[in-house]
């Protein structure tokens, strides 16, 4: 697939992605290295917390809807590069075995004032689980190049 | 160190956190599992892009925010629960052997409407390098349970 270049992109462009299954022992181990409390380390704990059952840290599904970006549909030029995010939430839990997948939108498109050889593009990108549930919101810019003067002219 | 309940919490608290340093390899593989673009997985690849070098993958340091922040000085009740955030930046790359550190504070307290077992915390979790430049700011609000009435009658 071609990459995008800020001229390619507009509000209302939507992209998905490929699906990714989150294994039960790579939520405990992400935990164990980034994210150690109980309710993303171990069954029998999670039970008696909000979570009232293991749940997947919110920077392991993050970090997994990075992955699933990556390899998706939406290929901006010079690649994904989050200037900063406006919003991230995580609506319901991520459990062992869930199948998560991504749907992208863009929201605003604009060309950057002090470089104008880059875009700024407003996503949101909702994870949803095999369920169709979102897992998690988030909202951010993205930096993406213009397209080269040697491929306008050509 | 005792936990916090929501009525120890107060606008203005300032909390901090230990060191880690973020070993170049791990970079790598962090970015070959959950990042894999050229700027976060090679040297010689990373050159030529708009990072100019080898950088974490933010989701990286935001993991890594997160172990520092489970280990730090801020240990609210029921644990480090994120229910959304409003802000999230990378001002600048993270760097293969920096070595992190956090400081965060309470921007605003208040008790659950619908939950009132539970408050909400704002928090700005700021991340410096060993130069005391910032790498990434967060701000977001947290759960945090109130004190149990057994406690309270104590």
């Amino acid at each position: 697939m071609n990459v995008q270049y800020i001229e390619d992109l507009a509000a209302g462009q939507k992209y998905g992605s490929g699906r990714l299954t989150v294994e039960p022992e790579r939520i405990k181990s992400f935990a164990a290295e980034f994210d150690p409390q109980p309710f993303h380390l171990d069954e029998a704990a999670a039970g008696d917390t909000l979570f009232r059952g293991l749940a997947a840290s919110g920077w392991h599904t993050a970090a997994l809807t990075m992955r699933l970006l990556v390899d998706g549909e939406f290929r901006p030029a010079g690649g994904i590069i989050g200037a900063g995010f406006e919003e991230l939430r995580w609506p319901r839990p991520v459990r062992p075995g869930d199948t998560l997948h991504i749907a992208s939108e863009i929201l605003e498109v604009r060309i950057s004032k002090s470089r104008p050889d880059q875009g700024i593009v407003k996503v949101r990108t909702t994870t949803f689980n095999q369920d169709e549930e979102p897992v998690q919101i988030f909202t951010g810019n993205l930096i993406v190049q213009r397209r080269p003067a040697a491929d306008v002219q050509a």
